[in-house]
């Protein structure tokens, strides 16, 4: 028996990076948070401490803004940049992950026109690219998250098996939120990263309201699959929904009724823990996997 | 000399109260985190654990829930009715103060269609409303947080006197950025308060945008000074903005440029920790002040 | 009618500094998180953006780690070296805040020997002071926060009034746990701070624990009698302690009793929101007020 | 081509059950953040909604609660008992994750004695367990996350390759920091949980204290080293390991030197982000890999 080192890797992690375009009369803005990793030969490093092999978090950190300087594109295209570039910067450097979050901004209106320089970032959702660079091969993996999603009605769950400890009621007309967390991946690396992310973003946000739900899980499927329907470039999606649960409030205590199908307004209280989770894969049969690409990708994996 | 009990209030903090409204073809959604605080003689339970004086915070909750189900309205107006009830409850109680923060949210499209009941939540900004009633009196200050903006350039920061650790080089082009968080009194009780606030709001932005800045400090008041001047019911504007440092990137250990004026891309990093943090007021000179209408909000109190 | 300036401060917050004292054989760590605030005539850099007036928050910072160079001691005496520095800085500058979180490290035990130069950060409670130079004045408030205690038993409440949405039982036995914010006042700037300091937080800590609870309110209060009955050198104390709910799960519909007095082991759920909120200030009648002190400090003010 | 459901997994996230042990005249308590997952086939709930194979995760939570009425123990033991039960429900149910998170409190003294039913919480570490169930096979995983440590000297760093973005100094004597999460999986299901808990945590912060570091990947490696050749029942060590930056602050400016080796106090400023990022794996070569007992587990995996 020996003690040995098993898979590692190291980087530089939420490199905050903004870049503005001022080539225009008006300007454009990225707004990044950038984590590198490196994989390779760094047994010495760590048996030793020999940093002979040691690109060091500092020079990636760099890495990223010189990159930025030629112009960041998207956030799939800029970190495939990255990812080679890193991956080939040494022999025994054999490949690179880089995980990239976008923020948005949108212009500022004044008088009804949108500002030339002048920006309002809405927050919450954030874009997501990992590119994981592996030899020769270079994997994309777009997605989302912290997209919160709603519907009033149009939710039903009831069918379930009762053990001793069930005790939930069947319900015909429940609220339906959560935040959904997907990722998806890309059979090619040279594809129209700006379009295919408004696609596929539209397509979830359309399939979660039009399903008209039994349970979370079809929904979260049926997103996934409608996904894959449209754009042959995914190969599989991975998603991750809590089920932010918003449970009727009982009113009966004050002489409120509080029913749906019989009141015309009705009062929830929104918890906050404990929560479903809901965590699934949609995918291609036909498609050979790719778990590299998914390594080290908090979530499902 | 002798020790004696100060000021006090206690409540129920953060009930998280969801209504929809299905009276018609298309649901309607409030998101509501309430804050509800009683003022009055409550000395016993303090000096002799007597709690004959204390309306619980479970009551304060429910009466959250059950005003709810009559319907919300602007946060204003039902802060409003829930202080009004609390501090009337008991002949001991002389005050209430009722926080209400509101997160909105908006129909998801689906075909190009707002979609019936079904939402998503942006995140980021909240609008805020702060109701306090004390006796007869009732004070509305209405407001929004996290509201984040940034400007690409139309920022300036020189002519400051240097002291010792004086080392900012000045400048005359930089980025501006913070997230505002802002609450205005207003002078009455019975006002529109959606639309007061839509067009307040609209206000702060416009005016940031438009304000070209030599301070930060500028630029907040020409904000609150704005709003003073379109606004006659709104009698003054506590801002507090912290400045997000955007720092240029040196680039010129590898022999890259970054120099505002003269490259079309600009990369800096932003900074987390420390921010700059400007707050201050703006109010007319002839509305008598209101202290008890800020009370227990924190910032710049 | 005017639109004018109001009340304004501001400055550099959270100067993350660390200070390591290497002259023993044993270093010594302080790890600070500072904000300073400066007030004065800073009218022309709001209504002109002329920053002849804004020693810049740079500076502000800058200072902060230059007088760290020289030993930082207390965080009181820190704060009470900066805030008289910057207050007396210009002659328009008329005050200064400077408040400062300090984070405990613990050696780590090697062998059962505490190591000369290697710590762990506990986490959780943070050690507060806030310095408040007004002209000749020095006030100093110490404090903590985020000091999470719990008692299993020797809690009841019960004798509350019933209004038509009071549904709460009463009860002779439930866990109280709160999370403790508390600030108190010295009525002098030259104190033993750390003596003080960890007599004080000791004297809160047992009071907690010996108090047998008939309602939160009145464990507050005597946490800050005991306070004052204790250290003459304090004037006031403002607490503020939410009430973190561990309601008794319901387990009768699997056939579980789950009763105080009848039960070994009792299960409960602790929740996150909604809190009741308990905030009181206990003070000598016979010490000036001291509002100065408080202002721009979260919590109850 | 077919579009199919992949992996999937579904639970309760978050159960917050705090158990007390009132048998003896001392109180015991457990607190802990429970998260169940059950795997096995859910294919109809995803395609059909329906939920004929779907336990709720309602009844998976009154399941946690239930299971602590008969007393909780360890972190590990109890979510064997969890994870053994929610396995075993349904014949369609293959599987079961179950982590838990065990937050410590410890007795408040008074008057120098260990009270008896009143605590104090010191935030910050946690300790987790993952427990797997699939099929016949129960896999264990231990850990503590945000164990926070620095050393303030006794740390070098140079060596390093210089490619055209290494700007680093080389340096013989910096601090160093981290937030340790590690993670091991023990090779066996019926061990004495606590004691090994507590022997490896010990070793995981001496390891930290006694190596002197040429790189932090080499102490990673040292920590996990030291785990398994004390721990026979410890296969394997898995470790994530931010690097907290603590830069020396430089005071040139204003003719402050501050240089290890000569001065006495050194002053530094704590960053946040971009932090780099170590992760790393330690094993015996010897025994079978089990990556089921990873899967889901957020972190180097």
């Amino acid at each position: 028996m020996a003690i040995v080192l098993g898979p590692n890797q190291y980087g530089k992690a939420e490199v905050r990076v903004v870049a503005v375009d001022r080539s225009g009369p008006r300007h454009d803005l990225v707004d990044l948070n950038v984590s590198t990793a490196l994989r390779g030969d760094f047994t010495a490093a760590h048996t030793a401490g020999d940093n002979a092999h040691v690109l060091t978090t500092d020079a990636q950190k760099n890495t990223v803004f010189a990159f930025a300087r030629d112009g960041v594109g998207s956030p799939e295209a800029f970190g495939l940049r990255l990812a080679r570039h890193l991956a080939g910067s040494y022999d025994w450097i054999t490949g690179a992950r880089v995980a990239v979050e976008s923020h948005g901004w949108e212009r500022i209106a004044v008088g009804g026109q949108p500002h030339g320089h002048a920006f309002r970032r809405p927050g919450g959702e954030v874009r997501t690219a990992v590119v994981t660079v592996d030899g020769a091969d270079a994997h994309v993996l777009a997605g989302l998250s912290d997209l919160v999603v709603l519907k009033t009605t149009g939710s039903e769950f009831w069918g379930f098996p009762r053990d001793r400890y069930t005790t939930l009621a069947e319900t015909r007309d429940r609220v339906l939120a959560t935040a959904v967390t997907a990722r998806w991946r890309y059979t090619a690396a040279d594809l129209d990263w700006d379009g295919l992310f408004a696609g596929v973003r539209t397509v979830l946000l359309e399939t979660f309201a039009a399903t008209h739900s039994l349970a979370l899980q079809q929904t979260l499927y049926a997103m996934g699959e409608a996904v894959l329907q449209r754009f042959p470039d995914v190969a599989e999606v991975r998603m991750s929904m809590p089920n932010r649960h918003h449970f009727l409030q009982d009113l009966s205590a004050y002489g409120l009724s509080n029913t749906p199908g019989e009141d015309d307004t009705l009062v929830y209280h929104a918890d906050d823990r404990p929560y479903g989770l809901i965590e699934g894969t949609v995918l291609r049969d036909d498609v050979p996997a790719a778990e590299v690409a998914w390594l080290g990708t908090p979530g499902f994996c």
